[in-house]
């Protein structure tokens, strides 16, 4: 399988997130891919390559425009707003919650720094936008190889994407590169697309990216957000809504869940976009459901990734690969070469 | 004039707050109110007393009885979350802004504290319910001597209560007392009631309390939320909604205003008042006008006070004031002063 690698994600290294009332080092660590590159390369699992240049047309497919120019200028308004700010990232203190209106965008900087988030844990650094947007070229030349043909593509992407909404960040993720991948599918042919997330998180942003739209399936696998991030979306109940009802499945499974159930859950994803006709898959690829990840609660094993893999090989369809979190960095590589591999080895 | 000051503020004292990336001491603190007091006592100015006892209906009336569950359990909860977490105050780190559901209550309670608040800048601590609801005592016992006839009564509270909405907490904010106060007068018997809110910064709870209410008419004078915290509502746009439209008024007034232009806005806001014909008048009072505070920008001076307190006695109408924010600790208790002095004065 080939991989796009874009070394500029080496220039997003957020410091410091907020956890429980302290600021704390961030689990989301620039050697996440660089292990995950060692290892594909050690496998050689497939060809390394850089991702295509793209203009910022196909992220504003996705995204508002005022929150791609708000990415582009964030960190040069942080400086501005007190030089002493470059030595320590940019972290919002304060969000347009219900009552509050966000449709005024203040002159102030900090105030536009809430505004575009939802949560005090994704430290925007210098490289950020860099970072950001090459992840993002990253998964738009994974779609163009898998409309030119190939059966699956790996956009070895960081930070991560699916919590990134319509026009916010948070949960480490600046730009949705699923949601990216999965419009840029539809704009270059496939008239229906899925995107399956089975990281441990909710993908919230791609699901309220898409919530509306009949062309777009969203299934995502996750623990359950009465107990875990992002909390407030993610529910069994969420269908879709308008002309996307019922082109939604949450699977929300509690803490604990070890493979067999994780897997029934998989099987009943799979049926859901199959019963869709999807014509091409997007993956959202989360490592964090891994027994030994600092973050999250589900018990997979290192060898139920080759499982996986098989699994969403058998579904036949064209895929494309978005890497979204996964903490425990040990291992991290060695999972998802699994995963890779099982594709391979049943494609 | 009467004040009600109640001890129990004391058990509120937040250590840090979220500013710019960082942990910073916080700027609300207790010796704001003791300073108050002790100048009261100098002038004797009036007779101080703790407040009467209340029941939670009076605080239901204005906050969602989730909202106060919440409070009131919020510090045993957040120690059972760890006990280490004893040692430090309780401050979110993920909101549930546009497009995330907030009616389905999460177990975890990182994601309640979350839910119920706009900031990072607000710690709740062991101490912070008794001490909310002890200001809110001295509100609505200040609203009870005003129904019994007298003219004037000072709620000396502490935390402050403007910022906080029907169902969250933030800007320093937990119980809003101003509503509270005017919710209370209107039960007992005022059939109109005015707000005016004089703090520095827009006082987006009690706004959006009474945004659709008719009988309850809101003013407030404050930094353009543009520049200035909270940022996301107190434009000169929003006239109140369904019933409530044309009774809900804000005169934002840029960074660097002093007290000739100050005092035309605050001419303005009384003539609307006067035109509404309110019965009673609640005054959000805060102090942070003054040209010295330190996370503000007006430039109101010391004796500007001793003027605006004449100017609202002359206005006639039955006042219960609450204590909102002002930082300049040294000079807080001498212009608190003034201006009720200014006001009996000329009462
Ligand atoms: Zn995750
Ligand atoms: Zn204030």
């Amino acid at each position: 399988m080939i991989t796009f690698y874009n070394a500029s994600h080496l220039r997003h290294q957020g410091r410091l997130e907020m956890f429980r009332g302290e600021l704390l080092p961030c689990f989301e660590r620039a050697d996440r891919v660089e292990t995950v590159l060692a290892e594909l390369r050690a496998r050689r699992l497939g060809p390394i390559e850089a991702p295509e240049p793209f203009d910022d047309a196909p992220l504003a497919r996705v995204h508002t425009q005022r929150y791609l120019d708000f990415l582009r200028t964030a960190w040069q308004e942080w400086i501005a707003l007190d030089p002493a700010n470059a030595g320590k990232d940019a972290l919002p203190s304060f969000w347009p919650i219900r009552g509050f209106r966000s449709d005024r965008l203040p002159d102030n900087f900090a105030a536009r720094l809430g505004l575009f988030s939802f949560d005090a844990g994704t430290p925007l650094t210098a490289g950020s936008w860099a970072a950001a947007r090459g992840g993002a070229c990253c998964a738009l030349s994974a779609v163009r190889r898998v409309l030119a043909g190939e059966r699956a593509a790996f956009a070895l992407t960081r930070p991560p994407g699916h919590h990134a909404g319509v026009d916010f960040f948070g949960g480490y993720c600046f730009l949705n590169n699923a949601a990216i991948a999965a419009q840029a599918l539809r704009d270059g042919g496939a008239a229906r697309v899925a995107v399956l997330d089975i990281d441990y998180h909710h993908g919230n942003g791609t699901q309220a990216i898409f919530y509306e739209r009949p062309d777009v399936f969203f299934a995502s696998i996750h623990g359950d957000p009465r107990t875990e991030y992002p909390f407030y979306l993610g529910h069994a109940d969420e269908r879709g809504a308008g002309a996307g009802l019922g082109c939604n499945l949450n699977l929300p499974l509690p803490r604990g869940t070890a493979y067999p159930e994780w897997q029934q859950a998989l099987a009943q994803a799979l049926q859901a976009i199959n019963g869709f006709c999807a014509d091409a898959l997007v993956l959202s690829l989360g490592m964090d459901t891994f027994e030994h990840d600092p973050i999250s609660g589900f018990r997979l094993k290192r060898d139920d990734y080759y499982r996986i893999g098989e699994t969403l090989a058998a579904q036949g369809l064209p895929i494309v690969i978005t890497f979204e979190g996964g903490y425990a960095v040990d291992e991290l590589g060695i999972n998802t070469a699994n995963l890779l591999q099982g594709f391979e080895q049943a494609a």
